[in-house]
């Protein structure tokens, strides 16, 4: 894409209420704008790098036989009433409005509820189990503080799965394949060094769930790394001697290193509380009506977003993994002759053809330096620069967001030695 | 995809309030299920669907220029109010919310105003100019009745364009560009032979709009079709002597047959309306300060898929065009034998292979009658059927859903007479 046609342009300045620094830097390289606290727009650059974050996801829950569905914002109060989750009382977050006839609704801001009622609409042997579907949706919290710019919203997407087992057993066996999964797509991200099993309280639903946690000194919670290797931690707000004995982990509170992370992602064992709410029941191989065990798996690509940058930035800007970049390479223009800017267009169309996502810097009336200055802003990872001085050694220059030196390749070597 | 896997089954009712052919259908073949009225999940097949219907339309976005963007549900009132749209008195259909502030918000049920106030943020010179976001989103509106099934809801997917020119003239070569565009979406969905171009009033922005507007029994609209062949029909409700000078049209009313059509695209020109209220300037080639010139470009990628049930079912069921079937291909299983079994599981493999996307019925419990009925109720193009009759000759049964005969197809033929 040619950055002359793109909209947006890099910003200087940032709302004042914003404090966080991947909001500040979304702003400015401007991949977001900001609508209010807790909610933003995101722009063309934004979207991209969204949807290639919701790609990687969704190839994931694809693997582990994951079906694709798609859920309603609007959420009716007697579903939720059974669950004894509607009371404004009881889940402090919600989001109501109501219908012209003055019947009230509520914004999902999750999906347990509703799901459990469609199946039970559709489940009754034990042959239509186990399943497993999900969904790429948005969903709304109304926090009373959203200063953690992408990393807490009030309106959000979040990528949530249901599993749907005919026992404890089954259910267990899928779960453990969770943490593989949710491994997987950190890995896929790049952050996946940096993320930790955590153990936490189970809530009303069991008695251990697992968070996943990737250190950071913007994350608002604390973890204990338990395990460096395998990559297990416990949260701190639930550590306690029962843990220790029931994961048979070998340390003592001394051992351990308090460390900021950010949530990425939560996996919850359900059991039967919201099949028999819905009387979500299947006939086993005997005849017998058994209750449907449940579990979900929660993952915010929008908090991912903004851990992401939170993970990859300098004092200059961003530095996007590759697997989620929005261009895999910033080609700018320094040439203005036209046997020159010719060239500077023949590259871009060879790369293009060659399979490269390409930001061609083409904007005449920009300086280089405020040309590189916004290349390291946004922050793809490749930067290839075309100048009178590149072009008197047949060359571009490459320099890469993450290092410092740049090289000069040559331009008819140009697709091979970027594929390498 | 294996049917025995897919967690949705055919049902033999529907809601008691359901009063829709295209809500029926759809809940019945298990594409969507009914939340409350004009709220619908879509569950995998008519996720499918939906997908396949956006990127059509994300397709010719993008051929003309579009820039993919994801605004926000949640609204803030000053914003609204800067066009006097915030009232309930002059928008009767917002749904409203609160923060826990007390602060109000609402549910965009368009997204004029924010755009707007966007680009007033990245636009300074006529060289930004023209540029053409768009989003694929959900939006919200708080209908009175909701009868009409997926072609009139209360939360739907939307498909909104809006376009920034720097004056009325490259306004309009853009406005009568985007028509083609539309005709070439109703195409590709199979309905452009059955839409019309439709004049209609312009509101409170321009003279005229254009509607796209597809006959139908089931549509709300009236339409007066003025040219068959150019497909231009006016609408009933804004017809009037001074259309008929203005577009120098050869008719009188008495030539005029009234058509019922559902309204399936609209097409604005805003003016400075929006540009005015939210300060959204540039400066042109002298430096001198003017509006910028607005449009938008709506269509409901949820009401597509209401309406495209509406324009093609039959007692049976419905018959999905090639373009938006959720599976090309329904291959069915009739056999049980080991080695006939291995067979169907060949030609699965080997259609899957060849880029064909198939529903395979291998579910064990049903006869032959049952699925054949769930065949024709779901609507996939083309019903594969192998029995012990079929391999006898080596070959499936191939049968169009749009066609009464079947006809025999050998199977190492099969992938070459398929693509044909």
């Amino acid at each position: 894409m040619r950055q002359s046609k793109l909209f947006v342009k890099t910003r200087k300045e940032t709302p004042a209420d914003e404090v966080s620094t991947n909001a500040k830097l979304l702003i400015k390289a401007g991949f977001v704008f900001k609508e209010m606290a807790g909610v933003y727009t995101l722009l063309p650059l934004g979207f991209r790098v969204i949807k290639k974050i919701e790609d990687i996801i969704r190839d994931e829950m694809n693997n582990v036989g994951g079906q694709e569905i798609f859920m309603t914002v609007l959420q009716e109060k007697q579903v939720w009433e059974k669950t004894n989750r509607w009371s404004d009382e009881v889940v402090d977050n919600w989001f109501k409005t109501k219908l012209s006839s003055g019947t009230e609704l509520g914004l999902g801001f999750t999906h347990e509820e509703p799901i459990a009622r469609i199946m039970s609409h559709y489940v009754s042997s034990y042959k239509d189990l186990p399943f497993y579907p999900y969904q790429i949706q948005t969903k709304f919290r109304n926090e009373a503080r959203a200063k953690s710019g992408l990393m807490r919203l009030r309106e959000f997407s979040m990528k949530d799965l249901y599993s749907f087992s005919r026992s404890k057993d089954e259910h267990d066996d899928f779960y453990e394949k969770m943490k593989h999964v949710y491994m997987n797509v950190f890995e896929r991200l790049g952050m996946g060094d940096k993320t930790y099993i955590t153990i936490s309280s189970g809530g009303s639903f069991s008695k251990y769930s697992f968070e996943f946690q990737t250190l950071s000194e913007a994350g608002e919670d604390l973890i204990y790394i338990v395990d460096e290797e395998k990559k297990i931690a416990i949260n701190k707000e639930d550590y306690n001697d029962e843990i220790v004995r029931d994961f048979d982990l070998k340390l003592s509170k001394n051992d351990l290193t308090e460390k900021k992370a950010i949530e990425v992602g939560d996996i919850y064992s359900l059991g039967y509380k919201y099949s028999k709410a819905f009387d979500l029941k299947f006939a086993n191989e005997k005849g017998e009506d058994e209750y449907v065990y449940m579990g979900s798996y929660g993952m915010s690509p929008s908090r991912l977003l903004g851990s992401i940058v939170e993970l990859n930035n300098d004092k200059d800007g961003i530095l996007w993994p590759e697997s989620v970049a929005p261009f895999q390479i910033h080609l700018i223009s320094l040439v203005k002759d036209d046997k020159q800017v010719k060239v500077v267009e023949e590259v871009y169309e060879r790369l293009k053809n060659s399979g490269f996502e390409v930001l061609l810097d083409d904007r005449n009336e920009l300086r280089a330096g405020e040309k590189f200055a916004d290349a390291d802003l946004i922050g793809i990872p490749k930067r290839l620069v075309i100048s009178e001085k590149t072009l008197l050694d047949d060359s571009v220059e490459l320099k890469k967001r993450n290092e410092k030196t740049s090289t000069l390749i040559p331009i008819n070597e140009i697709v091979e030695l970027l594929k390498q």
